[in-house]
């Protein structure tokens, strides 16, 4: 393979800055799936844009290999996430750097780097065999950071042609460095906003002090009602569709090498807080959380301003596991948050987002595949099986829909900054992502149909 | 006298931006300053513009009055506060305005324009008698805004210039339209910042929620601690210090013309919560509160983001009464913050400023002259005493250093919106404003020394 090649093309692409959760990326998130689709054309693929109500899906297919050859999906998504704070980037986000053997810029690792992991590994079957070893449908949408509003009904309408056998997908972090993973469990998402209004308009906090509602303290007390300082969820009924995890799978997860103290470290923190009679593995995998993502009121700037604010707001979302359905913990958080007496303002909580949790099956034919192009990939290494605390809201659409079962290869690490700033994707993992993608489609072409 | 001049030039006024907080304004917060001084040199006052640490001071004298005249020093401001959030203005709060009867621009009330109803009156005794009733010293200031950090050391150092029999201060307002007022008490403040930091970085919310402290759940915790739903001060040994109002003011109090459901319909909330077995006018002007002025942390944009925050920070400020000494409560509000048991995060609590709280004395002969100035303007109705809910922290250095009694006599209206969007004073106001500042010089020239 190629790796300079492949590195200089991704290079360009992370330099488009595709953040589709702002509109005034708008262009610049088009020109990112243009990329991409002038790429696979190059490939010989059968490309196209194809329009969504937001931003488009680039769709491509390679169809041309044994008929008895099994039909794999490729998903994944060229938008990235917003890049504040953008005073914390040692380098701007979208002038990508490699420093210290990594590719540093948004989207580097989650998830620009690793589908350029999977263009890369085609190109080298394609130029070593004109061939690729099994039937190939490429999805790459432009709005997983946004939840992915309009990817369901694309995959509603065209089921026909999405039609495959397995759907592979590289969107998320091995365990560690060196520890070929496969994750069989995502959590789901549940994202919402609250805002409190107090009086019609901000008022002197002298003159009116002591007679009228604040709406930060009733955001405060509203935050404070939904969580404790343990991380346990107040909300009544929060946790009665949570399904414990099978022993096996926790004794699994104790084998693995998890270093707590060297993540205290890592992230400069003196402890980990979270639910008590929980491991910090079984917190992150499968327990719900709710955190604030945000938060804003009142003045915000240099120096001082004595006022007392009209109004308040806050993101908040859940991290859901198996069973929980999220529309139906939105409505427990919304009938919760009404609940609370708060005198002098009122309080509005809007729905964002959704996402289904998920589990995915290790034993299946395609899973041993998967594991098959890992230990190829990294010889003597036996391959870990996990979960991880993201979401990636596809994973049940795919099986829901396409009734295929779901591959969770990821190549990220998890320190790469996936999110925050200075997102990073290791040269490693880049390298090692072609190999294992290259092994990978070899693998699942055994699995005849 | 010429109301119609005084109102252009008012205007003029009103349209330098000197926001005194913000650095960025620093060179239109000196041009107000340049105005005011212009204006008094035109008038034949002895006028300079005297540097300190910070903005300067606009200083005059007039000292050609009868020997046996006393002096009577002015205070007020010519800087204002910021104007966010700006998209709440009908028209820019410094592009004046007037609709309604009133003047609509940021300072408009507070203070520019209630330092002008007095730069009117003078005109007025001027271009009529060529004289002055009493002998006159002007201070203006250009940081009252910011809690006046550099006047007590002015002051302090200028103490025999700025000798005087009275300080004259118009920065506040009448208990309502029609009631002329002097008020007798004002509330003080400790003002401070409160920094939370978690992790070093901004983490994936899917990724370490559940492990990782969130920063804004933990100020959430903060704020929840400092005060109840019901506007009680939850921090040990706050109130220890809090002086009773005596029973014969408290009297006077329930005379006014108080509307709580006015109040409540004009500010559109349905509760005026606060401390339980305190009237509304006893818990603006009588007991310490604390408000949240401002909150910030995590993603605040459009849409979504599934981010940890690494910080987060509030602006926190307590008004205090007598006998509370503000820097002693800044140290009780610390030690509490501190004492909190907060895992994952550290805490800063940084002191912003602070004012005393200060009482007048209401039957000194200054503040008779006062009342007989009212009387004068406003025929056939009582003054009214009132405290105020605000600070102007100089009222206690007036008193500290030039050992001379603080006349209020506030001519602005309480729902002007000081602090707030669309701040306005009324053409009313600044007219009957000018006409008691014409009587005031007057009844204090017969205070003989």
């Amino acid at each position: 393979m190629n790796f300079e090649k492949a590195k200089q093309e991704l290079l360009e692409w992370l330099a488009i800055p595709s953040v589709s959760t702002l509109s005034e990326r708008n262009a610049d998130t088009r020109k990112a799936a243009e990329y991409l689709h002038q790429k696979l054309l190059s490939l010989g693929l059968n490309s196209s844009i194809l329009e969504t109500a937001g931003h488009p899906v680039v769709y491509a297919e390679h169809l041309k290999a044994d008929p008895t050859a099994p039909t794999v999906l490729l998903y994944g998504h060229y938008d990235v996430q917003p890049t504040d704070p953008d005073n914390e980037w040692t380098t701007a986000p979208f002038a990508p750097d490699i420093r210290d053997n990594a590719i540093y810029a948004r989207g580097s690792t989650d998830d620009k780097g690793q589908v350029w992991a999977h263009v890369a590994a085609l190109e080298h079957h394609l130029q070593t065999n004109r061939q690729l070893p099994v039937n190939l449908k490429i999805l790459i949408e432009g709005e997983e950071e946004i939840g992915s509003p309009n990817l369901k009904p694309f995959v509603l309408e065209q089921a026909a042609k999405l039609k495959c056998d397995v759907v592979v997908i590289s969107d998320g972090s091995m365990f560690a460095p060196g520890v070929p993973t496969l994750t069989t469990g995502l959590r789901g998402l549940c994202y919402l906003e609250v805002h409190v209004q107090g009086a019609k308009q901000d008022l002197h906090s002298g003159g009116y002090g002591g007679a009228v509602a604040n709406p930060i303290q009733a955001l405060a007390q509203i935050i404070q009602s939904l969580r404790n300082g343990n991380g346990e969820i107040l909300i009544p009924g929060i946790y009665d569709s949570v399904r414990p995890v099978p022993e096996a799978e926790l004794e699994g997860w104790k084998r693995l090498p998890f270093d707590e103290a060297a993540l205290m470290k890592s992230l400069e923190v003196s402890a980990l807080p979270g639910e008590p009679g929980y491991s910090v593995l079984e917190r992150l995998w499968a327990r719900p959380t709710l955190e604030i993502n945000g938060i804003w009121g009142g003045f915000q700037g240099e120096g001082q301003k004595t006022v007392l604010p009209a109004k308040a707001g806050a993101k908040i979302s859940l991290r859901l596991v198996p069973d929980q359905a999220p529309d139906e913990i939105f409505e427990l958080v919304k009938k919760h948050i009404q609940s609370l007496e708060l005198l002098g303002v009122t309080v509005s909580v809007k729905k964002l987002h959704t996402g289904n949790p998920a589990l995915v099956d290790s034993s299946s034919p395609a899973a041993l595949a998967a594991i098959a192009a890992l230990e190829r990939a990294y010889p003597n290494t036996e391959p870990s099986f996990v979960r991880t605390g993201g979401t990636i809201p596809v994973v049940a659409v795919f099986r829901e829909v396409l009734n295929a079962p779901v591959l969770l290869v990821d190549y990220g690490l998890p320190d790469d900054g996936a999110h925050g700033p200075n997102e990073r994707f290791t040269l490693e993992c880049f390298e090692k992502g072609i190999e294992t993608s290259i092994y990978l489609y070899e693998e699942l072409a055994k699995l005849k149909t």
